[in-house]
């Protein structure tokens, strides 16, 4: 079979990572490069991605076009965060005939945020035969399809209840604010009410994700975000955070059943948690026949995870059959050491040897 | 949709676990039970099964008439271990075109155990349009599947070791004689060379699986069976080991790449390791970028995990393509609260919401 053939579209650090990821793996390549920024637009992907060599491969600007002009399997699209910004270039690639992997955290279970254009996008996805999927590491991986999987062990599930804790200090100014980190708590209260602090993107996209699996009814799903105020001096290139301030944004999501909580997800996100004795990990507490503790210790790291999962995916998405799917609906995902185009070949003749 | 229709056949430790899941479980019936054992046939599946109820279910001795006359949608095989012993039981299955889910851990992958079964399995599963799945906890989960899903988040994978301790102290004689635990270091090596001493079976599956996944080159795998020698007195209502004598079977297997291990997986067996210390659990350690590590404490229940893994297969099973199928070619295994006819319906028809 032929080699996988990619169109990145969006090179920010996510996509940029993901290129170079592909760039480095057997039976598959970038065939073609689009981003929005005027710095990028015209150089070679070789330049953009600082890898020092020529890949033939000129950045466009215009994402139609692109589509339209080239023969591809699949599309790996890291632009945006939520459905409804994603959805004209998801219908645009769909009608091209080309698979779709996105990192956008409301397309890992897009029913919630827009029902109406989830059941568009599978319908067209139907219609022209392709794949749609949103994926990265979470929501995407550690706090639902982990979870998911680990409850297969069980005869029983009566609640949930999983943790990711992770360390924001390498990370630069923008989620800095978006996590509140350096700020007053007052200031944190306000960003909250405001909406320029928003925590996780996720827990609406995990949590039902969970529950259909499993088959466990949620009546709604709430969510709290509280400052995690720090007792010790913390600090990065980016913020300073006295005592008293704000290092970081305690976010938890509750999939409720009669009042109660039954699917309970928390990602408390703060720079330099170890200076106030806090491990860093992903946990997940299984209630139900029998209990299962698991937990990944330091935690699956953010930016590498996600551009691993959204990779590690292509060969499922472009054998599966048509629609928009979830990680619920697809073979167990891995890492490839071979040939991508192999793992295609696998999974659409089914055969073992 | 009707109630999944299953039929059990082999009501053993495990079949009958089985059973009783079931029948705790909605939109699913067991319509027929098989078992060899004279002690069973011919009484109510109910009696059989200790439940004090009456289930109007006779059990059967006759597994080619019930098979041949019973209306079912998937039989659960919990009669035996290896590939060639549950051959006849699983062809004349699949030609009755119905599905089947073995326990059989040769069966979680038979390729290295009997290629030309293997393939005439796939073939007779392809020509009968019926799927065919060997699974459990392990060979089927902690050692494989986990792994293989863990794997998702990692660009690249250099090599796993992964370790499964476990307590065999609530076990009776049959597995305390396979492990060895309570003979002497001599007759432990005796019974290893005549085979009355087997360890674990399931390397020779778990880690072609995982290789086969992951893309991972093995030459060949090696695996090595050493008694744990106590230290203390250990005690349960089956054995008495001494120190200096066996107190179970530390059984490694390891998948070999130009003289290296790639994939080393362990599975140290005894009763009571808590006495010297030992902590049960599964580990899985991930060389490759990113590192992982993950631990399950205490381990993942043997048999529960096994009945709660293959029954939870069953709408993944039913719904899928047809052939000779691994863990690896299914969508990712999870319990199921609700019907699971609801669950069949949901992979048949691929829509989410």
């Amino acid at each position: 079979m032929d080699k996988v053939k990619v169109i990145m579209c969006g090179l920010g650090a996510m996509g940029s990572g993901m290129a170079k990821m592909i760039l480095d793996k057997k039976g598959i390549e970038i065939v073609a490069a689009v981003d929005s920024s005027e710095n990028k637009i015209g150089k070679d992907l070789g330049e953009v991605l600082g890898i020092n060599s020529n890949l033939k491969i000129i950045v466009s600007g215009n994402f139609e076009e692109t589509i339209n002009k080239t023969k591809a399997d699949i599309v790996i699209l890291a632009i945006d965060s939520f459905v409804k910004n994603v959805y004209p270039y998801i219908k645009h690639i769909v009608q091209n005939k080309i698979n779709c992997i996105t990192i956008a955290e409301e397309m890992a279970y897009p029913y919630t945020a827009d029902k109406d254009l989830a059941e568009e996008m599978n319908k067209l996805a139907k219609e022209n035969n392709v794949t749609i999927l949103g994926t990265g590491v979470n929501p995407g991986f550690v706090l639902d399809t982990l979870i998911i999987t680990l409850s297969a062990a069980c005869r029983k599930v009566q609640s949930i209840t999983a943790s990711r804790v992770n360390d924001l200090s390498p990370f630069g100014t923008t989620v800095m604010k978006t996590q509140g980190v350096g700020t007053t708590v007052e200031d944190f209260e306000k960003g909250i009410k405001d909406g320029t602090i928003v925590g996780h993107i996720g827990f609406k996209q995990s949590i039902p994700m969970i529950a259909k699996a499993l088959g466990i009814e949620i009546d709604e799903i709430i969510e709290t975000r509280e400052p995690i105020v720090s007792n010790t001096y913390r600090e990065t290139p980016y913020v300073k955070v006295e005592p008293g301030m704000v290092a970081g944004c305690a976010h938890i999501g509750y999939g409720m059943r009669n009042g109660k909580p039954v699917i309970t997800l928390e990602h408390p996100q703060q720079i330099h948690p170890e200076s106030e004795g806090v491990d860093t990990g992903d946990y997940i507490f299984i209630k139900g026949d029998p209990d299962m503790h698991l937990s990944i210790k330091p935690e699956t790291p953010g930016g590498i995870g996600t551009m691993a999962v959204a990779v590690n995916m292509i060969p499922q998405v472009i054998a599966s059959s048509a629609g928009l799917k979830t990680m619920v609906d697809l073979p167990i995902p891995h890492a490839i050491e071979n040939g991508f185009n192999d793992a295609v070949k696998y999974y659409k003749e089914g055969d073992n040897e």
